[in-house]
């Protein structure tokens, strides 16, 4: 079966980062999978939220919205804060990316990743969780060079992508047309170690078996190696210049 | 190592289910799972929201809400609308419910579920699916008993379980202090089919290795069978009176 | 005339206080008045609202909810704050427990009700006054046992009762299907010093006399008293423990 | 014991009608008892809600709110709709007037009573259902008038004043200061017919014996008697004209 | 062209100012421009808004509401908060006032400007600032008398007025009709310099040329000064009693 | 005096329109002043809101929004609705825009214009309405080529600039640096008629003359003389292809 992009079943969209997009935040980039267009800004802010101040360790927290016209049809905006599906989302990407950071080296400061979807074309959470590890290291790197950190407060570089089931066939880095017609759909998070961070598998119009998610992870484990590669030579770049 | 309760690693709790506990739904479950106890409802409407209205389909519907002191501590009401955490439950709750009912066969029906928890002692989730479906099921044969449905809209029973890793070794069905220091934490959904309908894991305080993952998963399996033969028994024995 | 489910005119439904249905609030009590089931949990939390800190004094309050499927047809969850008619309720049982309760001796302590009515069969504000004391005078007798209460904060014991006029005759504790055609409905609360706390009538079809006042206050005064001989024989069940 | 503005204790405060005070409602009424003045405006539209059209009958629903500095100190606007005590009395106000007009008569169509505190200096509930019902009154005279209605939809004029125990004595209309050291504030409701509509009476500081409480009906009976007088005078006047 | 209610183009409507309308606030001012009436309370709080705290500076805010019949069809309330309309008028109302008082001489004081419009028929925006200056002034004319201010905290008195084009025509102070038919509307703040503090201008059915924006200014010029003169003769009379 | 960025009085940021920057909507614009960028999405609806159905004419409605990282400092995101300085803003692009199309001609449809602030160094709510115009400009001459408009429903295009008053010298579209200094701010949209559409001027921190208000208006005039030639450049280059 060939996929709708001419694609194999375990290639990824072109992945592009557009380091310091916009020119205010500590880290910013925008990251696009195929037409998936996700803008991820981090700001570094000294102090953490009341219920953990004082404890001496940093906080990081993640929120994810898409603009109205990210989509095919016009979404409207969530105009009484984030929907059920952003906010999920949002807790996923807090979640990853405060395993990637080491809040205890960072000390009592807030990161606060902001992931706004400019086009939508299928995997905008595993964008924003890519190209938000990108951003928050970037921000991270320079915070370090500036001499505001002894030590780099990273665990583990992290990455994710989507994969799924269609027509029977497990499928790398789905697109809007592939994901609305998966059987199965999971999203994976890694990191550098090769352990799994985050997964969330639903089984959409019919169960999976065991050994369908077997090949469902080898997918997700090579694209995520690709995905990691990716970043370090865009940081590597940077920090070059 | 001992589990706190003194229980083995691949042990479930005592499961209970006290069928009909409240009197007017039309499916009525209290749940437990040791301390967690959830009230699990079920309502049965005519027709179905709009957005799918002259379809000829059914649709489900889930919602998830804590009792302020199902907790240790007082939790406060959510006044302005599910959490986060609770809309994420919701979600799962629902979309797993989809999956065991026909929702063509059910006709333009809307199933409403509601769990809700009156004590909290971890699994809260996988207690409100498996005693959600109980519910579910039960409503449905009634339904199916007064003549209003020609076939039982049942693709196949479901149940979850919580499975973790604490100290290295994977355990089934955490209470909540076994929770609350887990390394990895997932939630599965599987079918009487032995498929997998929901996989949520999420590395808490590391990631987990794809072996981790494996041990985890062929807990959950087994919990799982258990459950839909308890849940078979409670509901043959409602169906014989 | 006799009532629907046979009794009396001036007699009581089965009244029930199930004590610790709940293991974690600091009292908990699942009142039935006949098919009304309202649980009962207090929370005794250190210190007062930021208004009146300082004083040396106590506070009280209450919260009051219904589960969807209390009720015959499913109510909607009051997902925006609660509602209008729970607003009223919520109101009247805090200003109610708030005279039992000496608010002077509780010292800098905030004791919160929460009354969450499981199935709904009329009179659910008067059992959740009458259930409300009860777990309350439970806390603060288990308070004081614990040495942190000199001496027991209460003024007088209190209990609720609903009374009504159904074709020009006064009845004692409706149930739903009664209070529905009422023509004339009042909520009653009183002290053990056979004092009015609270006492709230409506003409609902019609006005009524001064007359018929008096016959619905010598029905409300008595059915108080049993409901107070009950709660003395629960607390003095559990203190014997 | 003296008032403390010279009152003998069965003694209203000068009471006032500013009949059609807005030029643009069907009927509109700035009352004032002493220093409280409620501005009492009377929307009458065509239909009903949805919940009860078709049935022939019409509807009336009252809103209550206090301008900021209708207080002596500043009280915030709410701004998140009306609090729990703006809903109580909204809610009281609605059920009386709904007792007072005759529905069926009415045919499918809304009354809004708008009641807006000018100035707040105690009773204002109270004052807001005596103006409330002159407003409406005056609004259904004229739609009469005009040919709308062959009957005048009224079922008995109603009014409505406060009475409270002050260091022991029973005491008529309330002004601020004594209610708020009230031992008991009672709110009473009553029609033409002598009969009464709705009773709130609330032990602030301590309960109430059957005989106080029979003193503060008496002295409630004769204050509507009077406040019935004056509004059959003003509405007398107005059809004059 | 004769105007509709017969004024000349350059004429206002006959101006009320009603002070201490209400008795509670610090100043209170019920200004008319015929039909329009707002009703104008100022309250001076002490303490300013934590933002600012500690500069020695105060503050000004104002709030601007109608009630739902000051209108010719009933207008329903705003209950979750200022609408869009609303809020861009209460901001207009507190730049311009904030730029009459001197805030430095003020000191760590608030002022609560409180528009409320008890009856719109056009221009309701600039009566609240001309009302509102009147209101201010008044307060902080007596604060000064009782010793609490050296100086009078006011850089130049303001007044405000409409101006519109109707017909090709040149008008002042359009009333309701008048606004609604305009094709182009204009509000003007001037302080008692002849300086502008804010100029709104929209083309409502067309665009306008430099010449006539000439021409509306020249009216509004004029039409201001005969409001600061009575804006004078109002504040003279009152410090003379 | 020299301005912050080395341009004269009279001279504008460099202006770039980035034409179809997002696939999906019927218009995409990304439109730059300097370092302010906005993303102006276009929408083409069939159908209009409820209140205008039926009549055969069109609607054009605006939204407004920033990134929280469009600003120096995060600014949160707006979760309970647009704020006052949003809606006021998107009301005025909305009122601008309705100006600018003929919606008479444009049918029962609806255009939804949704400006987002990518980066903002002053200027934005000018940027959006010339680039929104841009954007619908160019959805409506994709729709009439398509077929489905006999004639451009376009009365006279539209621009907007900034102008403001610094040190008492008259400036020309100011940055935020600029802005935020300002004695005078002043917003305005012009037709290329040459006729003004909306005018907003403020005194910041002082008023301002009619001497002054004319060298505003004659820099804004020749302004937006050019930023209305570069939107004909774009959109004849777009047409050529």
């Amino acid at each position: 079966m060939t996929r709708i992009d001419g694609r194999k079943n375990n290639e990824l969209r072109p992945v592009k980062f557009e380091v310091d997009y916009v020119e205010y935040p500590e880290g910013s980039v925008l990251v696009s999978f195929g037409k998936t267009k996700v803008l991820c800004n981090v700001t570094i802010e000294e102090g953490v939220p009341k219920w953990m101040a004082g404890a001496g360790k940093g906080w990081l927290t993640a929120e994810y919205a898409m603009l109205p016209r990210a989509t095919q049809e016009r979404t409207r905006r969530e105009t009484t804060g984030p929907g059920a599906r952003s906010q999920e989302i949002k807790r996923l990407i807090g979640r990853s990316l405060r395993m990637a950071v080491d809040l205890d080296k960072l000390g009592e400061r807030t990161i606060v990743l902001d992931c706004d979807v400019i086009q939508a074309d299928g995997g905008t959470r595993t964008a924003a969780i890519t190209g938000g590890y990108t951003a928050t290291a970037l921000a991270l790197l320079r915070l370090q060079k500036a001499g505001a950190l002894d030590e780099l407060p990273i665990n583990s570089p992290i990455a994710a992508i989507s994969v799924g089931i269609i027509d029977q066939e497990a499928m790398l880095d789905l697109c809007y047309v592939e994901d609305s017609r998966a059987e199965v759909d999971m999203n994976v998070v890694m990191n550098a170690n090769g352990e799994f961070i985050e997964l969330q598998g639903t089984g959409e119009h019919s169960g999976f078996s065991r050994s369908q998610l077997n090949d469902l992870l080898t997918l997700a484990e090579d694209g995520i190696q690709l995905l990691l590669q990716k970043q370090r030579d865009v940081l590597d770049d940077i920090l070059r210049k």
